[in-house]
C-alpha cells in the first residue's frame, strides 16, 4: 500500500468528498428546478384551467428531474469503481457539475417558449438540447478517462478482475445513444415540431434512469467487500 | 460474503450514496418552502398585520415541513435495514425524490389559495393532497419492495433474525393511515370545507413524525452494530 | 453491546444521517440568505450609492449567517458526543430544523424595514428576536435531553468518564446568555431604539461562534478515538 | 494516542461534518448562481438574441463558479491534510463560508452592470474584486494557520515526515498570485475599461483549477492511508 503511494507521486484525492460534493450540486439543482413553476395572483379566479396549463412546466421539471437522475445514477455508478480522484478527472467532475447545474435556466427558457411563438420553441429546443448534449459528452469523456486509469481503480478492481470496469458489449451504439437521439431530437426540432424535440429528451432521460443497473452505462459487477 | 456476491451477479449499489443524493433532495426540498413567504413593500405600512395575515403561509409551511420531515424519517428508517439498493429501488426512491421536491409547488399554490377565492381552495386543497397521496404510495411501494428482498438487508437482519423487517403488527390500517386521511381530508375539501382538508394534512405529517420509532413504518427493532 | 441493546428495546438510531440531514438544512438556509439581496435595474445609475444603501440587508446577512453557524457549531459539538438518537431527540431535532429553516424571512423582513416606518422597525425587530429566542430554546432542550441519556451517548462518555459530558462550570447564566440578551434587546427595541435591537442579536450570534470550544456551550473535552 | 489527548486538553472536532457542511454551503453558493440568470417574457418574441444578450450573466456565472470550484478544490486540499479543527480554525472556515456565499451577490450585481452604464460598470467590478479577495486571504489565513499546528495534521503527516505540508516551493509569489491579479484586474478596470477587470477574474479562477494537483496552493504528496 505504501509501496504504493511511493511509485505514484502524482497527487489524488480520495473519492469522497468529491462525490459528496457533487451528490450537493446535483441535488440542488434538481430541487431548484421547482422555482421555476409558478402560478400569477390573477390566475387564482380558475386556478383549476391555470395549473393545468402549466403542463409545459411540469413536463420541463419531469425531463429535467430525470436528465440530472441519470446523470446522478452513472455518476454514482463510475465512482462505485473508484478509489481515487487524480487532478484531470477533478476538472472534467467540475465541468460536468458546472453545466448539470446550469440546466435550470434553459428548463425554465424551454417552459415558458411553450406559452410563445413556434420560433421561440425552435430556439429553446435547441438550446436546451445544446446543453443536454454537452452533459452527456462531458460524463462520457469522465467514464473514458476513468476507465483507462486503474490507479485510480478500487483494489478489488485492480488486482482481481481486470475486466469489470471494461465492456462486456460493444460500446458504440450504445454509448452513443443520448447524444444520437440529443441529436436527431434538435433536429425534429428546428424542422417538423419543436415539441417532438421535448419528447425525445424525455426519452433520453427516461431511459438514462432505465438501463441503470440493467446494462448500464458502465457495465459492472458490484462485490461486496 | 464473496460467495452471496457470486451468487447474486445482479447490479446493485451500497446505500451511503443514495442516503447522501436523497438527504440532500430532502433538505433542500424542505427549505425552499420558505422562499414561498414573502411581505411585499406597501405592506411594511401595517407590519403586525400584514405579519399575521400571513398565517396560511406559516400553516402550509408547517405541514410541507412536517410532510418531509416525517417522509424523511421513514427513507431513514428503511435504509437503516438496507445494506444495498438494486435498480428498482434505486428508481423508486428516484421517483418518490421527484414528487417530494416538487412538493413546494402545490404548498404555495395551497398557501395563495387562501387568499383568494373558495373554489381556488377547493382546487389547490385537491392539488396538494394528490400530489400528498403519490408522496405516501411511493414511500409505501419503496418500503414494501425492500422488505421482500431479502439480499438488500443489512447482514445482521439477513443471517440473525429474518423477522426483523417484517411487521410485528398487521400492516392493513397503519400502513394506510396516510392515505386513507389523505383520502377523507380531499373529499372533505370538496364537499364541506377547504381548510377543514388542510387541517388533516397537518394531522398526517404530525403523526407520521410521532410515530416515528414508537411503532414505526417498518416495525424495527434496533440493534447495535 | 449486545446485553445493551437487549436490554432496551426501544428504536433509535445511529446519529450520521441526522448530522447529515441537520448539516444539509443549516447549510442551504445560510445560503439561502443572500438571495434576499437585491438591486432593482433603475438603481443602477447610482450603483455605488445604491450598494451602501443595502447596509441593512449586510447586517441581517451577517447575523443571521453567524446565528446559524453559531447553532451549528452547537448542534455539531453536541453529537460529537452522541452515537444514537432516539425518537424523542429526533423530534427535537426536527422542530430545531423547522425554525432554524424559517429565520431567512424574519432575516428579510427585519432587513426591509429598516427602509420603512419606526414601526416597522419595532414589529420586525420583535418577529426577528421571537424567532431566534425559539432557536436557542429548541437548541438547549436538544442539548438537555441528550445530558440525560446516556444510552445514547459515545461508547468513551458512558463507560470511561460520565463526567465528560456534565457541565464543569453552573450552566445557569452561561446557558441563558442568549435568551437573556434576546429578551433585553427585544424589549430595548420596542421601548428605545430598534437598531440596538439588532446589534444585540449580532452580540449573541457573535458570542455563540467565539465561546465554541473555549468554554463551550457543553463543556467537553474531546479525546481521540 | 490517548497520551496526545491527555497533554492536548483543548477542545477540537474531527473534521468529517466541517468538511459536510462546508461542502454543502459551496454545493449551494455555486448553484444558486443560475437563478441570476433570467429571460423576460417580452423577450420570447427575440429568444436567440435575448440569449445571446445574456452573454455577461453566462460569463459570471462561469466565473464565479470557477471561483468557489477553485475554492473548494483548495479547501478539500488543506482538509485531506488535517484530523482535527480547533476553534480558531473552525471560525475561519466559517467567516471564509460567509464571504463564499456572499458571492452569488456581487456575481448578480456584475453581470447586470454589463447593460448599464460605465459608471455601473466600474463600480460593480470593484464590488465583486473586493469580495474575491477576502476569499482568496481568509482561504490563505486557513491554509497558514493549519499548516503551522501539526496537532491538527493527519497522524501520516504528524509522525512520518513533517515536511509533507510544509511547502517545497517559494510560497510567495505563487500564494500572491490571487490577491495580485485580483488588485491589478480592479486597477485595470477603475482606470482603462471595466470588461477586462472581468477578464482577470476569470483568469484566476481558472488557474485555481488548473494548478489544482500539479503545483497545488498547498504542495502535497498524498499517499494511500
Amino acid at each position: 500500500m505504501s509501496d504504493d503511494a511511493a511509485e505514484q507521486p502524482q497527487p489524488r484525492w480520495e473519492t469522497s468528498r468529491v462525490e459528496a460534493f457533487s451528490d450537493g450540486v446535483f441535488a440542488i439543482a434538481i430541487t431548484l428546478l421547482v422555482l421555476e413553476i409558478t402560478i400569477e395572483p390573477d390566475q387564482f379566479d380558475h386556478l383549476a384551467r391555470a395549473l393545468l396549463d402549466e403542463w409545459p412546466a411540469y413536463l420541463a421539471y419531469v425531463t429535467s428531474f430525470l436528465t440530472v437522475g441519470s446523470v446522478w445514477i452513472a455518476h454514482h455508478t463510475l465512482f462505485t469503481h473508484l478509489r481515487y480522484v487524480d487532478p484531470v478527472l477533478l476538472r472534467i467532475n467540475l465541468l460536468l457539475l458546472l453545466v448539470a447545474a446550469f440546466l435550470p435556466f434553459p428548463t425554465a427558457v424551454m417552459a415558458q417558449s411553450f406559452d410563445a411563438s413556434d420560433n421561440a420553441e425552435r430556439v429553446a429546443i435547441v438550446f436546451y438540447g445544446g446543453t443536454a448534449v454537452v452533459i452527456e459528452l462531458l460524463l462520457r469523456s469522465a467514464i473514458r478517462y476513468a476507465q483507462a486509469r486503474p490507479a485510480l481503480h478500487m483494489p478489488g478492481v485492480v488486482h482481481g478482475e481486470p475486466a469489470v470496469m471494461a465492456p462486456t458489449v460493444p460500446h458504440g451504439w450504445r454509448e452513443a445513444f443520448g447524444t444520437v437521439v440529443y441529436g436527431v431530437g434538435i433536429l425534429i426540432g428546428i424542422f417538423v415540431f419543436p415539441k417532438a424535440a421535448a419528447a425525445a429528451y424525455l426519452v433520453v432521460a427516461l431511459r438514462g434512469v432505465l438501463v441503470a443497473g440493467s446494462e448500464g452505462r458502465l457495465t459492472l459487477r458490484l462485490r461486496s467487500r
